[in-house]
């Protein structure tokens, strides 16, 4: 029996490309070998990640200019990997804290020796809000602004693209990508660890801008390197290919339910009637400003916090599962990420109510 | 009908392991979840990495004073995180370099602002041969002493491990880990990408002598971190869940057959096999010197060299795949990886003895 899987990531994935990578795992394309057994460098294999990059390029209409990487190390990775690729030390960019994930990204560029200006810090509503859309001013002289669309832990999203005129916007899309329609264009880079809407653990998508390429720091490893990356297309070393693979899977469940467009209203839906049902209850809330909650993860606490124990235990064993908040934050969070149907959510909000019902 | 995977990488696994991971794939421990849907910090996978850890202990043997890394990057990132780990800009190392992965470990080493000595460079031999067990000096003063103990391109293996003195030796085992018994007390690290023996691309080992900790460069990438990771139970990150999932599967897979020294038994009887055939053919050969052969990575090259696309299409055919020669190299090249059983090796010379009789 399948549960509701609330996990933050990894997460639920669709039963239909799990059941097509069950079904093939032992004998892929007829080949008679596992698509874990096949050289990247083989035939089959090269066409498979032509095929999901030809795909993610579609789903996410991505415009011509920009290069797909399928690398490793983790939107983490990303977090050396981007002032590597883009500066020179002593640049000056530009950061925007709202929560934990970018504070990380943060930390990492100046032990990367960058000069960063906090453009933004939401540490006065204690990270439950983003920053009004006019409310930062931009250096023009950055190297780059950098931005988390959605934190993943504090459950707050930016509802708007910030603007940054001519300076390249990076942003991490680990929680974000896939759930929606992107404008690239906006973006000088979008960086994102699959392990959310995008497949496995391991695999990290990198989305960049052409003229962003070739200005990589003496001494940037290899595997990170933009440039080279492009150039050996994401073959520079052996990727991780069932990734690469798993996420072509996924790609075709996207396409096949709609795109991305389809994929927003199943998820603005789910979120609706989530945060719906919080709003309207005095036994849970929601910590996070309207206008900047997650559709991707929703943290909610209960009036009675000593129950929080027994509210995730019980919800496993009504097969809801990964309830627990992140150990930063307590409370309870559910991860509604595209694999997660609208039945899931419903599920829940019945279960929150038997709860309630039963302890309030 | 599975077939003969002769590949170099991803290579060949165990169809028991992957029987495994089919069968659960859609339910792993009865969770309703995927192993590849769970959080890395869940209990259930939590558990599944301190396993996965203590059968790879357990299975090489492992002494008190080691640390054992699951990464990212293969061993390619490693090329650049040894550095980065383990020495200031400037130290002095010393390498052997015997074909292709040494000399790209080599390079990137020195992008790494190191001053590397080449202690023996077997240039001379077309990289055809390991120096003598006497055939080089070490610089005690080296921060360390790398090598490849085997060149899976070339299919040359050291069939001793250089005496250091105490210059930690580090070795990358990409293709060597699990073969065989290794004391790993004479090494200061080993590191492995796992798409060999071990599983999935994208998972990369790294066991490494404590005293080794704590010496990274600023600005090392906090997922390379070695000590940062040692600290975090290599969960820093998100780590390749999968890959560690897989790895335990096979790891138990090479348990049960009776261990490192079975696996011994068994991959010296494949390849004792396959160099005696050669060895007593007028029409295929190997160019490897004797003392030098790698049990893992056999190339071969026939007479008419016209027909080596014919030789592997036919193979193909057969049910012999991935046997043609890397690119630089070309001829024909059979990896064979734990996961081979000899009954493949067979078949293979079999087929080889039926193409020489049809064209020779």
């Amino acid at each position: 029996m399948r549960v509701y899987n609330f996990s933050a990531g990894p997460a639920m994935l669709p039963i239909d490309a799990l059941n097509v990578a069950q079904s093939e795992l032992t004998d892929w394309q007829s080949s008679g070998m596992s698509v874990l057994e096949v050289s990247h460098r083989s035939k089959g294999f090269v066409a498979c990640a032509a095929e999901t990059e030809a795909l993610l390029r579609q789903v996410m209409n991505i415009p011509e200019g920009y290069r797909v990487l399928f690398l490793q190390g983790g939107a983490t990775g990303q977090f050396d990997a981007i002032p590597l690729n883009l500066t020179a030390p002593g640049a000056k960019v530009d950061f925007f804290k709202t929560g934990q994930w970018s504070t990380k990204a943060i930390k990492a560029a100046q032990a990367q020796q960058l000069d960063v200006t906090v453009v933004a810090d939401r540490a006065e509503s204690n990270y439950t809000d983003t920053p009004a859309a006019d409310g930062f001013t931009i250096d023009s002289d950055a190297a780059y602004v950098h931005y988390t669309p959605n934190e993943t832990i504090g459950g707050v999203e930016f509802s708007y693209i910030p603007q940054t005129g001519e300076v390249p916007l990076v942003a991490d899309m680990s929680s974000t990508i896939l759930s929606r329609p992107i404008d690239v264009s906006r973006y000088g880079l979008i960086y994102a660890g699959a392990q959310k809407n995008m497949g496995p653990s391991g695999l990290c998508v990198v989305i960049v801008r052409e003229d962003l390429l070739g200005h990589a720091r003496p001494g940037t490893p290899s595997i990170w390197n933009y440039q080279a990356m492009a150039e050996a297309d994401s073959m520079l070393n052996t990727p991780p290919t069932f990734g690469i693979y798993l996420l072509g899977l996924i790609l075709k469940w996207v396409k096949d339910l709609g795109g991305l467009s389809a994929m927003a209203e199943r998820n603005q839906a789910k979120a609706s009637a989530l945060y719906g049902y919080l709003d309207a209850s005095d036994y849970y809330r929601n910590p996070v400003a309207i206008d900047s909650r997650s559709w991707m993860n929703v943290p909610f606490l209960q009036a009675n916090a000593d129950l929080d124990k027994a509210f995730v235990e019980q919800a496993t064993a009504a097969g809801l599962t990964n309830l627990g908040g992140h150990r930063s934050v307590g409370g309870m969070r559910a991860s509604i990420y595209n694999a997660m149907p609208l039945e899931g959510v419903q599920a829940l909000i019945d279960f929150m109510t038997d709860f309630e019902t039963r302890n309030g």
